[in-house]
């Protein structure tokens, strides 16, 4: 018996029918939102508790079998696919809100909740968990990549909502990190190293969220311009100027073409500028004024201002559904997101070079862009069974990822390495690479936690 | 010849009179401002590169010869003394101010540059970096004891306020670590893990620090109440209705009555709130209009309100001479800080306990707080040739930071471990202790970083 039937062996006796070996639920845990192939692991283990993962862990190492932890499945670059084969861990059954501390804005989960649903149990106190990236993700699983999304620009990424963390070590062995305190000068942070580690070093069984009271007014505005670099100078200006504004995205003219078609809708097809501000009445209508002049600086169009919830919601699905406004134009490909990160002043270079280099191979990439933070994203689509078409769409997204670098910038600003940039790690941090692969290294010395992601282990 | 003095041989050789081992120089190196004893280094080095640093390391490293490394000094848990012997490092020689990159809100600087420094340097270009943790610092050293200080309620600790970093590692190699992007997910998060690292893992060489526009508008306020718990109740209720405050310092009667007499002052002898908001023009009316709502709620007496810079300064100077003025009451006696910092919903019992305790046995503490991030400090007197009392207050601070633990806290909220909290490291972390001593055993195998700080290595 191969070792990792082994492991499944032992785990099945102890999990019952909450180990699952049938052909439909690991394809299932063998898909990806992605482009890369599916690739189902050999069992699917559902523990019900942070103690069931500690033995499911324990009895993998000794067999040194790989797990790979699951919560959605929504990643974009094949986080969860068991590349080097082994047990799949499915957090579904620990999706509970264990305690909402709203004195202290914190509210202690576990990982297989998604943010929609923590927001949905939130409602009645007053607060909500603010982190946004459009993906009805876990929350254990967007810990682990370090998302963040459209309101990242006011309220950070996963790394700045997360007090403290329960996780299981790679020997099994469960510890706590961090406190419910704000902050601490009391050893390594390893809370942040946790955060973004993909699963390569532990898995993530409690949260501690730090929430946001719900503003007092949120007002969302709309403007479009004639020409991509004057929308991002308008960000440029607002990010030099500190407008705290909660959301601020560019939605390049063709992807409002996209949108229109999808979301029965009829913004000029040009670059707009989303906005959302929160804070007071009077906050809010201070800075959505401020941003009226900027954009009007900027010869920015008409700026559609509004405090209407429907009217908000409207615009933010239409947003949130960009991706699959862009996909329903190519019925029969996938998505290649790419995940492009620069420091604000060199935005409008890296953009307008991206749809310089996509129209000279005529290939049409959308962009949006997280622009407060300088993250943007053009997703191409491409048939994978077409091997030019495949290789095209890859170099250009090469590309894009060596244009970030180069202009001081990163390969991923929230999707993460999984198995598809790991190429690019050494790259982006130079020797940097081996630090992090001794760090693996010492957590995890037979390589069993989500092997194959992220860190190169040559 | 010892180790030691082998390894000063081979730095001599190189850095010639910049490697010095004068008593008076090693003296001065050896002192703190805390109640520790002094302890001089065997010799100093001042390098004034990088490559100098590395070289220095390189040759410890050979002979498995102790550093540390030296900023100015101000640390109050004995952070820089060399208590297994070896070599300090200065860092005096580079201070440089290597970039300023208005539009991306950046500074790229030396680590011995002290934050007074750097603000002097961005005068004319409307930034400045915002962590002020009272002392005039060096910027490495805050990095490496993770500092915040009155401001952080609003900019957040040097966790947040740094992007990237540049690192000697114990065997000479120099990395870098984050990148100009404002946020990533590409790998472990390097950078967070060196600040607060203590020196422990590595020497930072150079730092990418996040700098904020001057605001528009800054006003200042100071608020007198009946009882500290309604002082702190303010201050609660200002954190849930997130009004984004940029100070708001709890300064209780005692220190107040200090204050007076050392700044030539007159505020009522009564537990105050000094508070300064940073905007527009509107935005910090609207601020100081909802803390003044607030504070009448918490029966608090006459809110003086102003923007004029003069009143402000005198205000803050006030305050970050507030030390100073106490220890002008024990003139023959050396100060020993108390550094908790407990979830907020637990900040009026964590004090109100704690003046009951120090009542109880007669010792006189002072209590000041960053209270808006649950952390606060009661400074005590002690003269420590006096076994007894130097016993006592001991066993006063300590209970206060297991008060704090017990309460959900953290036995230090900024001024770190060093040597003085090590005996708390179990108790906060519980088995992550491990974790952090494989993390040190990974990073230095030979123990000659900063030994005998921050994790125990038993």
């Amino acid at each position: 018996m191969s070792k990792n039937a082994s492991a499944i062996n032992e785990i099945q006796a102890f999990l019952g029918e909450r180990l699952n070996t049938s052909a439909a639920v690991r394809a299932l845990h063998g898909q990806n939102e992605a482009h890369y192939p599916e690739m189902p692991p050999e069992a699917v283990a559902f523990p019900n508790s942070t103690a069931e993962v500690s033995e499911i862990v324990k009895i993998c190492a000794k067999h040194r079998c790989p797990i790979i932890p699951w919560g959605t499945g929504t990643s974009l670059e094949g986080h969860a696919l068991p590349v080097q084969g082994g047990i799949t861990v499915s957090l579904q059954n620990m999706s509970a809100v264990l305690e909402v501390l709203p004195e202290d804005l914190l509210a202690v989960v576990q990982p297989g909740l998604t943010r929609e649903a923590l927001n949905k149990d939130l409602r009645a106190t007053g607060l909500f968990f603010p982190v946004d990236p459009g993906a009805n993700a876990s929350l254990g699983g967007m810990a682990a990549t370090r998302a963040s999304g459209t309101t990242a620009v006011r309220y950070g990424t996963m790394k700045e909502n997360i007090r403290a963390l329960e996780v299981v070590l790679a020997d099994g062995r469960i510890i706590r990190t961090g406190s419910r305190a704000k902050k601490s000068s009391t050893g390594y942070d390893l809370t942040k190293l946790f955060v973004g580690s993909e699963g390569t070093l532990g898995i993530i069984t409690e949260m501690t969220l730090e929430l946001q009271g719900q503003p007092e007014a949120i007002a969302a505005a709309v403007c479009d311009f004639d020409d991509i670099e004057s929308a991002i100078n308008t960000v440029i200006m607002a990010v030099q100027m500190g407008v705290p504004i909660a959301r601020m995205e560019l939605v390049d003219g063709l992807s409002i073409k996209a949108i229109n078609a999808y979301s029965k809708l009829s913004y000029p097809e040009k670059p707009h500028l989303f906005m959302e501000f929160h804070g007071s009445e009077v906050a809010v209508k201070d800075q959505s004024e401020t941003m009226r002049e900027i954009s009007a600086d900027f010869q920015g169009g008409d700026f559609q201002w509004s405090t209407r919830s429907e009217e908000r919601n409207a615009l933010w699905a239409a947003r949130h559904n960009a991706y699959y406004a862009m996909k329903a134009l190519y019925p029969n490909k996938r998505g290649m997101a790419t995940d492009v990160c620069v420091p604000i002043s060199k935005l409008a270079q890296a953009i307008t070079e991206t749809i310089a280099d996509l129209d000279a191979h005529g290939v049409s990439g959308m962009i949006i862009g997280h622009a407060g933070d300088g993250n943007y994203h053009s997703t191409l689509f491409v048939d994978p069974d077409q091997p030019d078409e495949l290789a095209l769409h890859l170099k250009l997204a090469h590309r894009m990822a060596e244009r970030g670098l180069a202009l001081g910038g990163t390969v991923s600003g929230e999707h993460g390495i999984g198995v598809g940039k790991q190429k690019f790690m050494a790259a982006e941090h130079g020797d940097a690479v081996s630090v992090m692969a001794d760090i693996k290294r010492s957590f995890d010395p037979d390589n069993i936690m989500n092997p194959g992601k992220l860190v190169p282990m040559n």
